[in-house]
């Protein structure tokens, strides 16, 4: 179903060239302070066009808010939003109304549904994803008042790859050049390599990281609903994601245990710490008060400027032009999304983890 | 929570020293032939004590059916099952009781509930997933009647790797070995290097690789529960996991979309498929009726025979000491693990599968 | 939270004096011819100002939809509609900001949230059901196809009632007069009756009675998701209810076993059926393939024009003057309220009906 | 599906006349004194042979708790048990495989499952609320922390009806009888009724009332998950339940607004409470501080001992005989079913309420 959370659960709707694109925010607590600007700012880094290296279709992403704000705080019902369509090039689909693009969803939703909107994708489009940022950043406002932040960069295109241990990078890099990488040497390579691609009319995938800060411990449920477990759902949901991993991630498989394994010790102020962090903040499923970090792979943007070879519904071959205006790598916008998708899911888990024990209750 | 499905759905409960662990199968449609002995056999695959590389704990874990089947078959009422323990040796844990072993979730749970049960893990431990196992089965049995099978092996131990086309795989020799690889030479040498860590009393991690075959097209929900989202949920919630990938994954990141994009022809039966399959069988979140494949990572068990510093409730430094019966190397054990919980979510999709069409609710 | 259903979903958002109310439809299968002007129509029943016995706010209640449907047929992707708010006069309100008005979700919603929307009720307010009657107008034309149809009447107001017995009502009449009486005598003295209370500037309840006719056999889920339990959540979710009974309901109780027990029999075509329908159409939880019925009890609106004593925040005696435009009886405009959230419910159950046998999954 | 409740959520198995029946309590937190002997003496006020008007079966209904319980305290992880069957008569049902009784779910299981397991009536029997007694003694246990008490009594049976304002019963005289009935004049007179119609072979229905006290404010959801919605909910999931209302419920739909209405005042505490309770402790779907009450009305069991026509599998006529061992009227034990749905739902509902304002997530 189109919804994500449990305690903190968004429901969303849209289409590519649909008339709008909305989500519900059901389960904020009342009294967190809704800042339309700054729910606006988090769409401007998704948004199209911002530039030279993501699409040029034109969307102001324009935010509205129908409900669950009253004198600009949070009322605790439903916070209902719409983001309006306006740029939509329809006629520019109308080829594709009967062929199945290569690594697209065209194929499986005619399988799945019979019929579909073919115009941008339809719903499979990652024009969907503006309204998970909206959701996730009135998530972010609510951890906010807790101290929870998230950080999330660019961290590899093509060859290029900043410093495996975030510790040495400078987060506040991040939004000062196009690409969203806190090294601004390699951003500047990242740059010019998407654009070389962009102008060969190909695409390119890449790796977003991101690094959680302030996550208290004991977020997180044991079994099924493990933080990650959770956290990766998330991510994989993200368009063009193929992988997923924290901490040592797969590299760690070629650990040893006694390597590993994070020693805990009590810090100055007889706080339970680690030095290490390969389990990346997580430990049975669950917050252990270290950063929660992770990778996201995307994989290079199936539609292309070049023709392909294909079939239409009837198994005919046929020539998929490349038209249209898309994204010749899609990391630098998939930024805001994964701390979207990120806050989602700690804002959730944040309200599960205030349920599990009888004092917390009685209290 | 513990439970993992929609329609589908298995809600686990049990301790690795508790009295039993238990699965109830809900959703599982009337009429599935209900074999003990395939079910009592899945069990066996993941069952401790099974060879030198595994844990010495004894359990037969023999399943008891308490509901849900009638002469032979399912009812569509919930399908209750029971694994008594048997050897636990509570004693072997009486000494971590307030001390946090670096890598588990001792700390994490004790933050979170105040209190646990200590013995084993209690339900952090993997001894857990016997119940998973237990109602992946029952997945199975029903998917074996739609013609749909699992195959997981493992692909990677140390800097042992088979071939990462899995075509080139033979997979009849999985079960032919201990360590449960599909490549008979790469499975010497797996165990030669896992059977040595156990010396040095140390663990090691490794990959899983999972292939599934005969899924039709159309399984999976557009946006948030895209089928290899929720695969990846069911993989990120197996102990020790770390990283989940599916089709190119994050070597697809490195490609360029010209490449990566998986070209579509009709075949002589006028199919529509795909000759190459970075998309792993999915396209946007969707399954095109091409196999599934992906990759599950897993760290090096946290318990290791060796003293390590930690601290205890109080924060005080002490030796967690190596005892305890304990697997040098989790995933010849995991190999079945990744199976049900593949097994559980494809049978989950392929039940809300059946919904999507007018059709479908007239015919 | 605010969604209902399983696989048929909606979630709503809105409230009295907001912006906008609107609903997701999630799970709607595509196909479904989605007729814009049967759904505005439904709205029309529900709408406030459409007679001298319901309040006189003026809102149109233009529905828009905004995602969901192509060339007039669903998608099987959500849909999402809004219905902006037009005729608020907040200012009505501002005399309750700190009072709670008796029997109203003031009190309650204060404790609760801490702050609240008071214009109108804001999120409690039964103009919320909007969204509901644009949810359920799509069940229906859902149900329309498989020739489900529903017919909710006003069978009660104050000591006028209508016979017992539905087989000797005209539905057809339902909507010929303004308080959606079948019977058009009874109809007429109900109506002066709720006149003669609207001029005393007081208020009366009443009953609604549902039938549901063309539902298949094997609707329900055992235990808890019984399509009466469900049926009943639904009715008791609506605004002012207060009870709920279906079949031979509360005076079933009074009934012997031998009287009440509804007798099988093979009608001319060799279909299994009763004469009597003590049952309503549901045994164990589940259709048999009879009608439907069932009453809902509405209590009489808390707002009345009478100034009352109440407190304050603070606790002190204040008076709540009677302001504002409401209704002296809410059952005329609750009928399509109630037929809506039948055909959601009954469209959930359809649905989940769809896999509980393994010949659904294969065939 | 077999579960029930968010947060506080049960998972029921098992049939009348299967291996065992069980339960699982997913979400109940950590610290609660699990007090074995209080949910065994619940289950014995369920169990069958009790008394003279109660079937004659005999089962002990021995509880086994199998996870989430150590050192006589909930951890917090999953709590499962058991409830084996011993006196199952399941050669008392041969006659029945074919047939379908009447007002039996017999019919309606077939038709929806194509099998069933007819013994007992398999899991349409009402044997299944054993283990919701089970679960339900674990949320009192809970909820006894809280001061939160459940009133459940036979408040109807035939023409006998105690006082309609329970604050004039004596609810420490309800145990005091076999038919759980406050006024013991009374209880003599349903008792003998009940023995008169048991000797007759035929049955008769009942209503039970409940009271629940000491329900703090804030409780329930608003619109769809109303604390009376799924209250009635859960009432309705009971075997043989026609109806619920509560408050005023059907007789209050006679009344006017200004005579229905709650009037709010401070008590001397300056705590704000309201004199009348026609709103039965619930406003706008949440608690409001004040007694919460409801009726439930059970129809007369559809097992009779008398011979009746009905029909087999072919449509066949058939008479079904009256064998077997059952309740003359359910209503006796239906007292302890009733206070746990109602004990879920409050637990439930508790937990829910803890995360609605942002300052008790900061807290």
């Amino acid at each position: 179903m189109n919804s994500f959370g449990q305690l903190f659960r968004i429901t969303t709707f849209g289409e590519s060239h649909g008339r709008a694109l909305g989500v519900t925010i059901d389960g904020c607590p009342a009294g967190v302070d809704i800042d339309l600007e700054f729910i606006q700012n988090e769409l401007a880094r998704r948004k199209p066009g911002q530039s030279k290296i993501t699409t040029q279709r034109k969307e102001e992403d324009q935010v509205e808010i129908l409900s669950g704000v009253f004198e600009g705080k949070s009322t605790g019902t439903p916070i209902g939003m719409v983001i309006y369509n306006k740029d939509q090039r329809s006629k520019d689909y109308s080829h594709i109304k009967d062929q199945f693009r290569p690594s697209h969803a065209d194929y499986t939703y005619d399988v799945k549904y019979g019929n579909r909107d073919y115009r941008g994708g339809g719903r499979s489009s990652a024009r969907e994803t503006a309204a998970r940022v909206a959701g996730g950043a009135v998530a972010k406002l609510l951890l906010k008042h807790l101290g929870i932040s998230f950080h999330a960069y660019v961290s590899e295109v093509a060859d290029i790859k900043v410093d495996d241990d975030y510790r040495n990078l400078d987060f506040s890099q991040i939004e000062q050049n196009i690409v969203r990488c806190p090294d601004p040497v390699k951003a500047e390579q990242m740059i010019e390599v998407i654009d070389t691609i962009r102008k060969e009319r190909d695409t390119i995938g890449g790796i977003v990281s991101c690094v959680i800060k302030g996550v208290p411990a004991g977020l997180g449920e044991p079994v099924f609903d493990r933080l990650h477990a959770e956290l990766g759902k998330g991510m994989l949901s993200i368009n063009a994601v193929k992988g997923f991993e924290y901490g040592s991630g797969f590299a760690g498989t070629k650990m040893r245990g006694s390597e590993h394994n994070d020693k805990f010790f009590a810090d100055e102020n007889g706080s339970i710490t680690t030095e290490s962090n390969f389990s990346g903040g997580i430990q049975g499923g669950i917050s252990n008060g270290q950063d929660i970090y992770f990778k996201v792979a995307f994989k290079p943007v199936a539609t292309i400027m070049i023709d392909q070879d294909s079939v239409n519904r009837e198994g005919d071959t046929v020539t998929v032009s490349g038209k249209g205006r898309h994204d010749p790598c899609v990391v630098p916008r998939a930024v805001p999304i994964v701390e979207a998708m990120a806050a989602l899911t700690i804002a959730d888990f944040l309200m599960r983890s205030k349920v599990n024990r009888l004092e917390q209750l009685i209290g």
